[in-house]
């Protein structure tokens, strides 16, 4: 059992809290700049809140759970082994000898319910003794525990951007296409769901189908008519389809 | 009960038999201009098959499931009610007056086992009489039916390659940056599927997350410094990331 001090109530630091009960661990404060935050997540797990960072008390663990901008106001106030959750920021982004990064990589939402069992867990440490606490930690919450350095974990998301946020994306043209025809844009979702879980038991260039990667200009060629003056999309189409090319 | 004539032996002819006997069709003829194709599908589900236009003979309907550029030259020799199942040929593809469309909208593998039941079928005749029998095919193995015209369904087949055959393209450029930084590319996944899960409850508007979408334009040009000179995946970020930030 660690014993863990909170910081932060958001989205990620809520389940987080959640998670690390159900494992056992012991969560002994929260702490959050808005009281509303800091209480809500304080009554739901029964454990108290602050919002002095001055009156943080030491444990085995801090986990500093805020925005990436604010870390480095927070993190001085800690004098005792602390980690911070981002994918972006590097590990010297914190000060002192027992600094460290647990950083799981999925989108959360507070209302939404996670099985974290199945969220990667990237660590990252100063020293052994606190990876081994933090390896410890995170086997207790989840299946898939990967030791990256700050630079791996900057890529990492630079690549979690590009094939989460970007398909989203796609899905919004997609949807907006729909929508013109008045198509329910819901008929799209198996094969959404489907291009995704493809890529389990496959890698994605083996996945790939379509017309750009059977060579089909003629159908290339309608899509880029039914496009008409949509710019943007004609771009976007262009690009994809001649990076698909590339790489057959 | 239809019976059917399946003009082609291919993924789509496969799934499309095995889903029709299942639900009590009867499956009266094959046809494929390849032997290997016609006898290997025929085995399987213990039905005649030929390689000789000529000799099929009239059923109840021919479903002709070929790659798009043949069907012209095979449904000349059709003269009973024949649909095609192409997302992006027009119905005006057949000649006749009992013609029409049966479009499933997934991606298929002869190996790969699909409920068909989660597919959406769509459909499109020439008459009435011809799109109730369509529809009494597409309800006993779909539960998703839904009538579509021809440019409605072209442009449905833009957003499927918008949304599907792109974001694989997407997967693919994330992978090749994991694997430049020696990162299991599998740590994605749960991601990537959580991404396209999200919006089986949600619009992907409402569910966009991300850099661009927070106008968080420190952590843009930090990607896009990562990019380097790789100046393909550095002009694809540019672009998605100005579409997102347009539509907010």
């Amino acid at each position: 059992m660690t014993k863990i001090t909170m910081i932060g109530a958001g989205n990620l630091a809520t389940h987080l809290c959640r998670a690390l009960i159900k494992s056992g661990h012991e969560i002994t404060q929260i702490y959050s700049r808005t009281v509303y935050s800091a209480s809500n997540l304080g009554e739901e797990i029964n454990v108290s809140y602050t919002t002095d960072i001055k009156s943080i008390k030491n444990s085995d663990l801090a986990i500093i759970a805020v925005n990436d901008d604010s870390i480095q106001d927070i993190e001085k106030h800690i004098d005792f082994p602390k980690v911070h959750t981002s994918g972006t920021k590097p590990i010297s982004t914190l000060n002192g000898k027992n600094i460290g990064v647990f950083y799981p990589l999925q989108t959360f939402n507070k209302n939404i319910d996670v099985n974290f069992k199945s969220i990667p867990v990237c660590l990252e440490s100063s020293n052994r003794d606190l990876l081994q606490t933090l390896k410890n930690l995170a086997v207790s919450i989840s299946d898939k525990v990967i030791e990256l350095n700050s630079e791996q974990r900057k890529n990492l998301h630079l690549a979690a951007v590009m094939s989460c946020n970007f398909s989203n994306m796609l899905y919004r043209l997609s949807e907006e296409l729909c929508q013109k025809q008045g198509i329910p844009f819901d008929i799209l979702q198996p094969l959404i769901l489907e291009t995704a879980q493809k890529i389990k038991n496959s890698s994605p260039s083996l996945a790939q189908t379509g017309p750009a990667q059977r060579g089909d200009f003629e159908t290339i060629a309608k899509h880029l008519k039914l496009l008409g003056n949509d710019d943007e999309k004609k771009e976007i189409y262009q690009l994809l389809t001649a990076s698909i090319k590339k790489r057959q």
